[in-house]
């Protein structure tokens, strides 16, 4: 059953379901002080539960903290009546749904996202998973969160870098599937629209269609791994570069080389690309591609995403993805040409 | 969806299904050589498949086997199109399972237990788990397997303690849902009955029974924990004894405490109790209570499969089961004090 998304004005539905619960949170280093005072604001039940703190961020999302968490689940008696709530970006979403599915088979959890990356991916959509031996999200259930807890005031601390990080999936969404969403991005000057209520629930609304149509990502829901198959592997190697990028960052450069392969592929409209490229040096002037065109390739090839040949999610246009796209090798290498200066 | 248990004139439809695929087997020392040739035999698509192989025993049954299981796969390239085959007894079934279950999300898994223990409980009914913190599938997850494949010749190399050790699931679901059975188990002199496919195929039809009536344990499935809380206790205190017990073997104890229970609890007849001590003093002379009442009830309390009070699966009679009956200490040590000398 998909995960109910719970809105600011609708904070006491949370409240309604925790009192009387027994609450554990999941919080990393960094959410567990502004973070956790702001969820108890809207949601008191909050203020007494237990917390297990992680280390903070995507490198410690691994199985050691998996190992971690598990052990202070045990040390606490977690039982099936409790409840589990990760509060945090999409580490802790990731780390604490899969700790809870797999915990004495399921325990329920709720995830509060922190960051805008979470709210608009990671929070929702039911994949849990740890990262291991270097590949992303190896490891990993599909279990939804019970209520997802969205409110913008956890932006208020975030670094300009953070929230252009998330606006990264906010783009994605409008390219892959809502051309007027994609009209008021695409001239965007700063990141004011990408931060708002009414856009963050746009966003939020696009991925659920998907996943919707196609829970256990088969088919349509692959349409949100447009700009992911090159992002991922960009991102990966870019963590043992002197170059380290964040996922929305190299997901942006991603739908770059993706959108070249669509116009390739697809004949998608060559405007579309532009208008992309437009934007990214508008918005992320300082995020460059500095990586060897062959290490991205391999790392591609074990990407989890593909099985023999690599398969990419393109789009035909604005709002019409094409999934399970057949790519060669030498199409990759040359939509990567795009990032030769 | 449930998993379709294979009977040996039937092997011919995992061949199908597994033909052409990519596949990888899991196996122990024990069960790589012998059991491994007798599947090849049946089925034939496994001759060329790739081995993992984790050492034997339920001691093993822990994160660090499940963390090299994950990296051979990861090293195999496996991904959603292979398909993995545990081959062993309930141990191999179990972590074989969770790790299928959450690598990329979920590989499909086939089982092929090798023990009657297995194929009697652990390799069918969607439940996969690792032990963790001294206590037994603290993680795990809800998976079914792709096919369950039953062969009593798998059966032929048992020593007569695997064999009885399996056998004491066999006599639970008599005891819980069928009193013709049970009537002719409670006469058993010898182990023939139990080692049958006629009978083997009773006793996993009782327990799929209830596994379909009721596949996430809430309710009706909690039937088959009879005799299991107590017997999980003296399983986990025994380990660390000099009377060290198979699961058989201590769920067989437990059974006899739990249905001291039922009679104290629910009336059930005396005459059951004593029928199934008589049993167990024919099949199952050596087995020994020699442990202290009050650690069997401290571990009982943090039982995965306790709350906050002590739940049990008791019987009113033969076939009536009953669960979620709450019973108090002293009711607990009572009823061991059956096996005061």
């Amino acid at each position: 059953m998909a995960s109910t998304i719970i809105f600011p004005n609708a904070a006491h539905v949370i409240q309604l379901y925790l009192q009387h619960k027994e609450i554990v949170i999941i919080a990393d280093a960094r959410t567990n002080g502004f973070c956790l005072a702001t969820a108890c604001k809207y949601i008191p039940a909050l203020q007494d539960a237990r917390i297990i703190t992680i280390p903070a961020g995507e490198e410690n999302k691994n199985l050691l903290s998996a190992e971690w968490i598990w052990m202070q689940m045990q040390s606490l008696h977690v039982h099936k009546d409790y409840v589990i709530v990760n509060l945090g970006g999409g580490t802790v979403t990731d780390i604490g749904g899969f700790c809870a599915s797999t915990f004495m088979r399921g325990i329920p959890f709720i995830n509060i996202p922190s960051t805008l990356l979470a709210m608009n991916d990671a929070a929702f959509g039911g994949k849990t998973g740890i990262n291991f031996m270097d590949t992303k999200n190896t490891i990993g259930t599909f279990a939804n969160a019970e209520y997802v807890f969205i409110h913008p005031d956890f932006l208020n601390t975030l670094s300009p870098k953070q929230i252009a990080n998330g606006a990264a999936e906010s783009i994605k969404h409008a390219l892959i599937h809502d051309k007027k969403l994609w009209e008021l991005y695409k001239n965007a000057t700063d990141f004011t629209h990408f931060t708002n209520l009414e856009n963050i629930q746009q966003s939020i609304a696009i991925k659920n269609y998907f996943v919707q149509l196609d829970p256990l990502d088969v088919n349509e829901r692959q349409s949100l791994n447009f700009g992911h198959s090159i992002g991922h592997a960009i991102e990966s190697i870019s963590l043992n570069s002197n170059n380290i990028l964040l996922h929305g960052e190299a997901i942006l450069l991603g739908m770059l080389a993706e959108l070249q392969l669509s116009e390739t592929i697809y004949n998608c409209p060559a405007i579309v690309r532009k208008d992309a490229e437009a934007l990214k040096n508008r918005l992320y002037p300082t995020v460059k591609f500095t990586f060897s065109k062959s290490e991205i390739l391999e790392k591609l090839l074990f990407d989890k995403k593909n099985t023999d040949t690599i398969n990419f999610s393109l789009l035909k246009n604005i709002a019409a993805p094409m999934v399970k796209t057949k790519v060669s090798k030498e199409q990759v290498l040359q939509a990567l040409s795009i990032f030769d200066a």
